[in-house]
């Protein structure tokens, strides 16, 4: 018969091998460490992990090293879900270690595992490494709005047979209504007759629909923090930000969940998500892909975009997507900017040319005017004043008669794209035509080079200060992309603090095919496959 | 600087804390485990586990105690996803202990998390307790079609506010096609326009649908064994069958994915599950609930009926299902009969008995014909010969053009219901109403106590056979509700060799809410709230 834990976990049955003891005082520090996670008594947590930096705390999202990372995570979490201990499994190892499991049942269904590595520090116990289980949930609403096994099936077998497509909640999917990650927008809403035309394409290739996945709302940024949903989860970096706008697709494949993500690229919403993420991400040519079913942004800009895993996956989609007939060769210069590069965090610009210093194309620093610093802000305002006048013409009827639908961030990015004149609009347009033709003037059909984004992933907790701060200094860098209609690859070539950071190849109108199946050699020797 | 693994390792990075060496042999241990484990060699496997009865393995699905059992688990798995190790963290604790974590990159995309327990016996480094994390899944196939947050909304407020249903797979869902559990015919299904009766009323009442849960094909067993999409887990006992057919919502709600189980209960397929799984479970009147939108099994049985994890739930859900002027009240007669406990293993059986004498009502054992083995033998044979009959009706002509379609177990049953004549069924309709005459004139009003299921889940892992004889006992069981069209309620009373195992209440037809409402005071005064 099992022993039994005192005092108010009188009726946990403690089991430990025939003969064995715990070690003095164990079970009610772990009871008491229980009863303080129970009570979300922070002070109290913090004292039972062990002080340092090799105090580790592991689960389904990913390793936390140093008892201050994990106390940052504990403070943010706002309490563990309610549960109850049903059995405490004790393996002594000396009369100062142990490790111990606790079967727990959560109070809303199912079963969790805890073990725990625990050490006597001056004569108090303290847990060293702790792994956590929690019961596997139904959906990650953070991720999915809705999944299936499969949510629908392909409609021809195909190059994509086995592949499986997370769909960015601004598509139409057969059977739903479009959701934009606004649940005021989702409940008004009808369900599509038919699916948008760059789902068709996948489906008719062979692949399968795996769930809609989360956007920020009306994709109108690159956070993914959606103030509905919540943030999806990075995989690549446990506690940062997704990246978005195409949030939900980006986790979805970084986390295995499908191989392929279809998403929109307006201003960097398939860039920014790969490169935080570790993916491989295309931006297309504008134009090249029909946005038919697609709920637009700012569509002087909007472009349909994927997410994968690996390069070979990003080419059959690719392919199955884009009017081979229309696509074009690459030129055999390779570009890139000081403007550019120095947009970019010290450590991300840092990598960046350590990059271009160990790759064996050789790469010219432009110095023409068209990407000079003064031609990059006016390239960013002129963009972000269009793309907000268009945003404002696509939703702001909506957005207006729905007071309070949305997150302050996107709220406050409408609440300004409400104030722009269409005479300002018309002078941001006409200085985003004078900029394209100096910057295709000066790129022609060489392939441009740059970081995929300013930094690595901001941490979640991350101000809103921090994280406004970020998206300007990357906006800046994906807007030329944006101005030019060109298309945008990013690969997963930089490491930055254990972080990944992408590689941007933004090549000439109608080289996408080629951008991509170039792409293997220009990844660092250590990352190709 | 992390020091390096050795060999075919050479690049996995090995942090330990500053200035701490790892014990000889350990990083090697754990890099040839890693290998052993990539070629599913199980011998290795087997050998770099301690032998003994205290060896733990743990992860999302339970807790696994013993070497044996342990590799039992591993022989039925066929092997294990494949990954890479990105990282391994080593905690020394002495010459002959260590912890170590390994963050894995799974070749399917996310990351993963194992933590070991090492100890040096006899010379060589084994794991004497290790806790597994698999990167989260989009959705678990085994226990779901589709799913969503929600996947349907509630269409008013009311008091199942909040609630989230799973759906079994033979109900209309609109805007979705029916499944049934057999791919073939999914695959030929056009969405439905409207929910089932049944679901609207949940919807009408608060609830949303979560998603649509698997089901044993046609709903023609009662294992959960669903040889197209898997067995869905049983939480309250790891490795063991889930029971069926509602078996997809049994284990939604057991894991916490949903509040309400909405199924259906032709000869057990809501009594055996909630059993399984320590979950209450009410198989109503028959006619009570409309099967309007239902797939019929044999629809002289058939009724609609829900799992919850507690009582309350299951009489919200009864209330706002149920016509209640058209509910009864019980008589104060408690009953049961010898030849129904004596279908029940002797673990179950002494469990159940033990039940009675602690309960605070007087039972009286019934020694009545009707309830004699020889009666209930008949009732059986009659009931599965008018249940094949009746569902050879219904599926019969799909069935026969479909070879293939189905799973063994399915397939052979209807094989045998193609071979019952109109005379055999005929005759079987007599026999049952003459079973159900006696039958009423015994139990009347009263109540009928007796066991949910004749034994515990089977493992997961057990032979057809003995899947069958567990069947056949267990039916005999449940076949007196099934033949009298008496309401059925199962609460999770009994604990055998620590698996759950329900106690079923039958009263008179219309007494399904009385049932609901008084069976707290029924449960054991240690498993009440």
């Amino acid at each position: 018969m099992p022993q039994r834990g005192g005092g108010a976990n009188a009726s946990v049955p403690v089991h430990l091998p025939e003969g064995v003891a715990a070690p003095a005082g164990l079970v009610e520090a772990a009871l008491a460490y229980e009863a303080a996670l129970m009570a979300d008594d922070l002070a109290t947590l913090e004292s039972a992990f062990a002080p340092g930096p090799d105090t580790l705390r592991g689960d389904e999202g990913g390793l936390l090293v140093g008892r201050d990372v994990i106390s940052r995570f504990r403070g943010a979490r706002g309490g563990a879900p309610k549960r109850a201990i049903e059995a405490l499994h004790v393996r002594p190892i000396d009369d100062d270690h142990a490790w111990l499991a606790a079967v727990t049942a959560p109070a809303a269904g199912g079963r969790g595992l805890v073990s725990q590595l625990w050490e006597r520090q001056h004569g108090a116990w303290r847990i060293t490494a702790a792994h956590v289980s929690a019961p596997p949930r139904a959906i990650d609403p953070r991720v999915w709005r809705v999944v299936g096994d499969p949510l629908l099936p392909p409609t021809e077998a195909g190059p994509l047979d086995g592949h499986t497509v997370a769909v960015k909640d601004v598509f139409a999917v057969e059977g739903f209504a479009l959701g934009a990650g606004v649940p005021a927008y989702l409940d008004e809403g009808a369900p599509h007759a038919r699916s948008a035309a760059s789902l068709r394409a996948l489906q008719a290739a062979g692949a399968s629909v795996r769930g809609i996945a989360r956007t920020d709302q009306f994709a109108y940024s690159i956070a993914g923090r959606n103030a509905a949903y919540g943030t999806p989860p990075n995989p690549a970096v446990p506690g940062a930000i997704s990246g978005g706008s195409s949030s939900g697709p980006a986790s979805a494949v970084a986390m295995g969940h499908a191989s392929i993500g279809l998403g929109t690229d307006t201003a960097g919403s398939i860039r920014i998500p790969a490169s935080y993420q570790g993916l491989w991400g295309l931006r297309t040519t504008h134009g090249a892909v029909s946005t038919d079913g697609v709920l637009p942004l700012a569509p002087s800009f909007d472009t349909v975009g994927w997410l994968t895993r690996d390069r070979a996956t990003l080419e059959a989609t690719a392919v199955a997507s884009l009017d081979e007939a229309a696509q074009v060769g690459l030129g055999d210069r390779f570009v890139t900017a000081r403007a550019l590069i120095s947009s970019a965090s010290p450590g991300v610009a840092a990598a960046f040319v350590a990059y271009l210093e160990a790759w064996d194309r050789e790469v010219t620093a432009i110095d023409d005017d068209s990407l000079s610093d003064v031609a990059l802000d006016g390239v960013q305002t002129a963009f972000r004043t269009m793309q907000a006048f268009e945003a404002w013409a696509a939703h702001g009827a909506w957005v207006a008669a729905h007071p309070g639908a949305l997150g302050a961030d996107v709220a406050s990015r409408f609440e300004w794209a409400s104030t722009i004149t269409p005479a300002a609009a018309a002078a941001a347009r006409a200085a985003l035509e004078r900029a394209r033709c100096a910057l295709d003037a000066a790129l022609g059909d060489a392939v441009l080079v740059l970081p995929s984004a300013a930094s690595v992933a901001p941490a979640l907790d991350a101000a809103g200060d921090e994280i406004e701060a970020v998206r300007a200094a990357t906006l800046r860098m994906t807007a030329v992309a944006g101005a030019t209609g060109r298309p945008a690859l990013s690969v997963p070539g930089l490491t930055v603090d254990g972080a990944p950071v992408g590689v941007c190849f933004v090549g000439p109108r109608g080289g996408d095919l080629a951008l991509v199946r170039a792409a293997d050699e220009w990844m660092p020797r250590a990352k190709r496959h």
